[in-house]
């Protein structure tokens, strides 16, 4: 790896060291059949379309995606799914501004995903030449100033000299972070020679270790906080399917065998199967006795804790907080003080602790206090689908090693009351909770699991509403052979605020969209299977056809459920502040 | 209008003063059952839900859309053939994100579009509540930073007390500008009781008057300049459109009867019919004769002149800068020097002095020096159709009062070949050039035009590749009814690019699509008709049926079109760009 590279294989070659295989995007010369015409000779084809030339002598393929949102959400569901960083190329202005709402999302959940944008020559921008994709001042700076808001770190290589630190700098900084980083490579520049030998430096994927002494007080402590509660529990929130600390987390609810939970943005972080899983904590849309048995404990072992409304039912969390030990990805907090202890390393010492010196736990309950998911009574009901009966059933659906994809809103909601198979993977974007996200996501998700082995099936959760904004993902699901399984609750083409709110048609009224026929029409020589869920028996006889669920070809299957109908959290919450509004 | 309305109310009042009927938007709803259900009882339904209520109370219609791109484009394309302003409603975060693009088309291209947000209960952002849609942080400017970018005036309502004079600020100077304005409404703030007097002092819509000294003198220095030249001309570019000044620029050109032309951006502006019409500008990509002759006029008027790079053939135009006599929105110049003078107000005036004192032009040339479009010969050739034939066959189809929206690249190279009719309104994103956007701003462009009297048909003329992005707006013009016709420009999924640039299939693939199908997939219920078309002789049979032309539903005509095919224009910059080169 030494001599020279040019600067847009520099950034490409990196994007490989991080185990980087697929990239995602849109080519700007669609746009310009003109501009590349002409500018050709000089070198300086659209915007990013020299860059494209690069990819595969980098070792990558380009998944090209229909717009630069779903190219966004793709890149977001690959790093998710193949547990490292996602990228997309898009070209400068309308490209890149498209994929913004991605890359935000990607920035509130932690994310590490890599925007590459294509931007016109060195020489033109100096020249401050009205351009076609800029503001038609003769400016290129105001793009840029943009992303800087949802981006960790950011470049423009104005300079070859300096690319490579530029790109090292960013590319560090967004493994550090695990957010997403933006890299603005002119035409020019792009193909300008730099040497290659800092590509024989390593990214700094891995945190600092921490300092042992401070850790070795912290472990000390945690010990004996757990050793004199009553109540010690572990909660497993998203941020540690962010930070990758699954492992240890795992190990931790192991060697402790003490009772764990995970919430909405960690539900499925860690195993379901096992007697120490205690269910998902939801503030009043948990299970009355999952509440219980959290709200009473003395001693909660929190990682990865994010209370944002989607993630506490609307901060009706009620855990004492003196009683939290919190780790998180730079800190944890002991006896309500922080300390500047990255949760990675202190999860592994705890690990090894317990492992060599096991826990006495003489005080505390030695049996699970709750039940995670209620006894299901056999049998399938005649009548309706309802989302009461729908939810616990997918658990029979689903098994290990598929990958879920579940978008935000009611389904978001329901799937806390899914058992999840050991080994199974899945994700849901609860914090920045973007509808369209989930379809656009899975683009990336069932790419990355197509690289890995041993995957099992693809399978989406979502909402009519919500599918009709990233609808495109449709054809790249089929053009990849993805064969997915796309469920699609359609609340016949009104959403449940109408009921709620009391909204007017006018604008809670979602257009109805034949799916079945979308799924073909969007590709051209692929195989594709429709079906129409209106009754638990059809819900029932679909699962039970073989040819159905082994995914021989990508289906969709739209879920018709009663506009009335809402998950059962919802109805509980919903009760509860009834209940309290009538006192007032 | 005296007593009080909520401020919510107030701003959409003061749309429906500046004459919009229509917004567009998505509800935020869709994403959040969950903060819905729980925080209607506290008056902060989710974001701009509570906005929307009040549309209809106001006297306008909501019109949603599938995804916020589209909904921009719709707001832009209304904006322009409705000859007032646009708007849009989006939620806070991912909503207003996936509009950027939208509103940084409509800001280059000096576009009046309102761009309201949805924003959290000021109470929820001074509390720095970790909520949904946000970055994470408890913080709540960042996205309305990243709008300043692209708006000319901007607020976010967090006090109700000022709302009223912030509201008229930003729409005062969203109309001085002609460029977005971006108004942030917090839920709480949405339906606080205001004072509604200020509704009585009308907004500015209009700019303020010239000095009259200084427009007497430049007045009477243009009449010079144009009796002193021998070949005067008038170049009326899009800004004429963009500042609406056409009726000025029509009376110009009738009353001084000199040649006139257009160019790219202005193509359509003025009537193409009359024998005063030159044809269109294109720097290399002109007609030869048309070339020479702006190339050799010692006088041009050139009306909202914009010289970017899509709107002068890659700056290929020759035309001696100190003859040109330039009008823009603000100044003039005239001599080179710029003075100012706002161009509507002196185009008034010189319309109104040719009028009362006649132009002596003894030694101007009197006759036409060249000729718009060349003779066609007629008879259908067999064989494939090719673009050379199409484009200017296009005018035989075009009628008198059809709104026609033309895609960026391809499409808006080919129609400079079409002779449009007197009454055609059309218009195509020049200067910004994102493609997609055709088909989303088609949705407003023709909803304005259903509101107006006398509009024939709806046209629009794409490319597979850019229709891809936003094919969503299917789905609008079926459930508005709008019975359009849309040309679907298919070079087999590969764009053009590829030929030229030689670039992998890997990257400027674009997948196929059944487009007839998802024409009649994107909706329930509605008549929709496919064609395709191959040979010159299906195009011409397609063109002579009735049932088609008369437009009696939606239909979409796939024109394939051989991948090695572009329109003549880009042959001729080509050619002489090679020229060029083997000279070198």
């Amino acid at each position: 790896m030494s001599g020279e590279t040019f600067v847009g294989s520099y950034v490409l070659q990196r994007l490989r060291q991080l185990g980087l295989k697929s990239i995602f995007g849109v080519p700007g010369g669609n746009s310009s059949d003109l501009i590349l015409r002409v500018t050709r000779f000089d070198h300086a084809p659209d915007y990013e379309l020299a860059l494209l030339d690069l990819i595969p002598k980098a070792g990558l393929e380009w998944k090209g995606n229909p717009n630069e949102l779903n190219a966004a959400y793709a890149a977001d569901g690959y790093a998710r799914i193949s547990n490292g960083v996602g990228a997309l190329v898009t070209t400068y202005g309308p490209g890149e501004l498209s994929a913004l709402c991605g890359i935000a999302g990607a920035y509130c959940e932690y994310v590490p995903v890599l925007h590459i944008v294509g931007y016109p020559s060195v020489e033109i921008m100096n020249g401050h030449k009205i351009m076609h994709h800029s503001l038609g001042h003769g400016t290129f700076t105001e793009f840029h100033d943009m992303s800087k808001k949802i981006c960790c770190a950011t470049t423009v290589l104005m300079d070859a000299e300096t690319a490579a630190s530029e790109i090292d700098r960013v590319l560090n900084e967004m493994l550090y972070q695990s957010q997403p980083g933006y890299i603005g490579i002119p035409t020019d520049i792009c193909y300008t020679n730099i040497s290659s030998s800092s590509l024989q430096t390593p990214l700094q994927a891995e945190l600092p270790g921490n300092d042992s002494g401070a850790e070795k007080i912290a472990v000390a402590r945690i010990r004996e906080l757990i050793e004199t509660s009553s109540k010690p529990i572990i909660i497993v929130d998203g941020g540690a399917t962010r930070n990758r600390v699954l492992s240890e987390v795992e190990g931790l609810c192991e060697v402790t065998k003490l009772p764990y939970f995970s919430n909405p943005w960690g539900k499925g972080a860690v195993s379901e199967a096992g007697n120490s899983f205690g269910g998902v904590y939801n503030g009043l849309g948990s299970k009355p006795d999952v509440k219980e048995a959290i709200e009473s404990s003395d001693c909660v072992l929190w990682i990865g804790k994010l209370s944002s409304d989607f993630n506490t039912a609307e901060f009706t969390e009620y855990i004492k907080l003196d009683k939290v030990i919190e780790f998180q990805r730079f800190w944890i907090s002991i006896d309500g003080r922080k300390v500047d202890l990255n949760m990675k390393s202190v999860l592994q010492k705890l690990n090894e602790h317990f492992q060599s010196t096991p826990l006495k736990l003489e005080h505390a309950w030695r049996s699970m206090p709750c039940t995670p998911y209620p006894k299901l009574e056999s049998g399938v009901p005649s009548g309706k689908m309802t989302q009461a009966w729908l939810w616990p059933r997918f658990a029979g659906f689903l098994q290990s090693n598929d990958i879920l994809v579940i978008e935000t809103g009611t389904s978001q909601i329901g799937i806390n009351e899914t058992r999840f198979p050991k080994g199974l993977r899945a994700f849901t974007q609860t914090i920045f909770g973007s509808i369209g996200f989930a379809a656009g996501s899975s683009v990336g998700a069932f790419i990355a699991g197509k690289e890995q082995a041993g995957v099992n099936r693809n399978i989406l959760i979502t909402g009519e509403g919500s599918l009709q904004l990233t609808i495109q993902a449709f054809s790249d699901l089929l053009r990849h052979d993805l064969r997915p399984i796309l469920f699609i609750l359609n609340n016949g083409g009104y959403t449940i605020e109408r009921v709620i709110h009391g909204l007017r048609e006018e604008y809670n009224h979602v257009p109805m969209w034949k799916y079945g026929e979308l799924l073909d029409a969007f590709g051209v020589g692929y195989e594709t299977k429709a079906y129409q869920v209106r009754t638990c028996k059809e819900w029932d006889d679909i699962l039970r056809e073989k040819t159905f669920s082994e995914a021989p070809c990508a289906q969709v299957v739209e879920i018709f459920l009663d506009e009335l109908d809402v998950p059962g959290a919802l109805k509980a919450i919903g009760k509860m502040i009834d209940q309290k509004n009538a006192k007032k």
